[in-house]
């Protein structure tokens, strides 16, 4: 009985938003989970206040000035490593059942390899990982008989509505959007947004990053690419549509025609419980969702003309090979420049639709080829951005 | 597999709304289904086309004009049986895989407990069987290993979503009513509702009896006490919630805090394929929804003051016993005699009330006590009909 066993779990990225709640469902746990690894990229004051609470086998720090501090600032008992190379050492410890994959960006690609290789089951919510290396990913996932439980709420909810079912039945998956801060707002002033209006999500708080990335519905565009791989589906099969209260979190369509479908509140940590207990379910007193008061649920067509990342994705979905990868490398590069105040809004798709249009497209790429197409795919970004501000 | 066997399949009703659809799912399911019986109360023209097509092993008639009309008037080569003795013939015929009951009104419920008696799994639009005798039938059912699959598309949606759940992990079961045809009709005229403004239900075309139930929610009630006896709820865990556009067919809220809905084109079709098939699920070319198309889903608290029959369940359902199947016996009652001109719409809950208060209350009723109650409250409450008119 898995019920009854506590389950071994480390946490690759637990200072972020993500890895904080799961650390607040593990708490609610009654002991169930029993934490190896933390791991900060800088945050080594919330780092240490996990450790006092989780009492872990041992962290990781990614930033070097940050890991030295750490050293010299708090002692801990456990193990203190360093970098990619610890990140790779705690997510591939024997003694883990399950891996948190919650870093941010495409860091979160080579510790979510090593999990799967070593054979763990990796809750994801890293979803650049799938975006630019999903061929690769899926096929260790296949040979390592290690399973990937995504932490999105939306594919946590096609994973929930295919509970049961026989996946060869499922007819297409609609994945819903709330539409971002800037459904309503005149494509015209996209040019002026300031990064802290781009970063006021209307559902959900969140990381920076993924912040804009909702407000250009690339998000929502890797996340069409992630169900392509997750689910095996078609990029046909895979439906957006804008559903501004965040409730249904996402829907199966059947080959009878029945369609199921996951609600909930605006609480990443019903989706984290999931997958951190998946397939079973737990007892939780999270806030639960009262129909009566949300009382009206919309869907409306996404306009990919003002908001053209989300085609861009599937786009390169259908080129396939290192496209995604581009697209992810692009995207990535050009809203960190966003948020440094160097772009404007408006430039975030130019970046994106720039490298897709010049950066070689490698056919069948090995996985060294997505590293070496990452890489270069931010270089020429940067240089696309210096010439045209 | 089951898949690629067929499945021998009798239809207690054939001639009615859902025996109609069913035959029409059958027709489209390849061979899969084999037909052993089919039946009908007085429709022979119908059965006789049904023959036709359908070369069932046997037919039943249930009323005896007819019966002797179609010997009369029809050649066959199977078995005619006549009355509920042919009817409990068909049911627990052993070369049975499957009986679906679609006989209406308590009628349904003897033949039911025979095919259960015999070990044969039932898909069951009948809800007066489980709302009379729920707590035999349950014990039946599971005595015989025979599973009751429901149809009615609410308690369908509630065991789609239970696929690959474990059913102790339910918080609540959130039923949704369409609200009927009166759902924005002035209370105040109730006694001058007609005949055909009850009938013209909003988003099913469905049978009188179930369309009259629909309008004074009564339908909704007899589905609280079917998912009590369904799925093992108490009262509490069971809520109703008014979706006008009946698209949500009914939703199950885990203690996990998550929901999980069905959703589907008011097409009776899919809820009874999918209890054909159950638990698998066969292709079929069934209108799809748009959810664009549809775009709003609206949830609004039912009225129980304007439609007292939702809570006569409620009560019914608390005080256990044979106060459902006294619920059931004075709402057919009524329900057949607004039907025929005698009472007025808002007659019928009072009616029911009536009898709720006045007929003797069985704490723990036999089969026979059940029969008897529901014989004893026809009477009892025609008396009072021909008292108030």
């Amino acid at each position: 009985m898995t019920q009854l066993s506590t389950k071994n779990i480390s946490i690759l990225g637990s200072t972020g938003s993500i890895g904080v709640q799961t650390l607040q469902v593990i708490e609610k746990s009654n002991g169930f989970f029993n934490i190896l690894y933390l791991t900060t990229n800088k945050n080594i004051d919330l780092l240490a206040e996990q450790i006092q609470k989780f009492k872990p086998k041992g962290v990781v720090i990614n930033d070097y000035q940050s890991y030295l501090a750490f050293k010299k600032n708090y002692t801990f008992d456990g193990e203190v490593l360093f970098g990619q190379e610890g990140l790779l050492r705690a997510a591939s410890d024997s003694e883990n059942d399950l891996v948190v994959s919650a870093l941010v960006g495409f860091s979160g690609v080579s510790p979510t390899i090593s999990a799967l290789e070593a054979g763990k089951d990796v809750a994801l919510a890293n979803k650049e990982t799938l975006v630019s290396a999903g061929q690769y990913i899926s096929e260790i996932s296949r040979k390592n008989n290690a399973k990937i439980i995504a932490i999105d709420s939306e594919h946590n909810a096609i994973l929930q509505c295919l509970l049961g079912e026989d996946v060869s039945k499922v007819e297409k998956i609609i994945l819903t959007a709330s539409g971002g801060p800037f459904l309503n707002f005149d494509q015209k002033k996209f040019d002026e947004v300031k990064v802290s209006e781009a970063l006021a999500h209307p559902r959900w708080s969140m990381g920076k990053k993924i912040s804009i990335d909702s407000a250009t519905l690339m998000n929502k565009g890797f996340e069409v690419i992630e169900a392509h791989w997750l689910f095996n589906l078609s990029a046909e099969q895979i439906q957006v549509v804008v559903h501004p209260e965040s409730i249904v979190h996402s829907l199966v369509q059947f080959v009878d025609g029945s369609i199921k479908a996951q609600l909930g509140p605006q609480d990443m940590r019903i989706p984290i419980s999931f997958a951190l207990n998946y397939p079973n379910r737990f007892k939780y007193d999270f806030p639960r969702l009262d129909l009566l008061e949300v009382s009206s649920l919309n869907f409306i067509r996404p306009d990919t003309e003002k908001f053209p990342c989300l085609q861009f994705a599937y786009d390169a979905l259908k080129l396939g090979g290192n496209a995604p990868a581009i697209l992810n490398a692009a995207n990535e590069t050009a809203v960190q420049s966003f948020l440094d105040g160097r772009i404007s809004f408006s430039s975030i798709p130019k970046c994106i639709s720039y490298a897709l249009e010049k950066v070689e497209h490698i056919e069948n790429p090995t996985l060294k080829d997505i590293f070496d197409t990452d890489k270069f795919t931010r270089e020429f970004t940067l240089d696309f951005i210096n010439k045209i501000i």
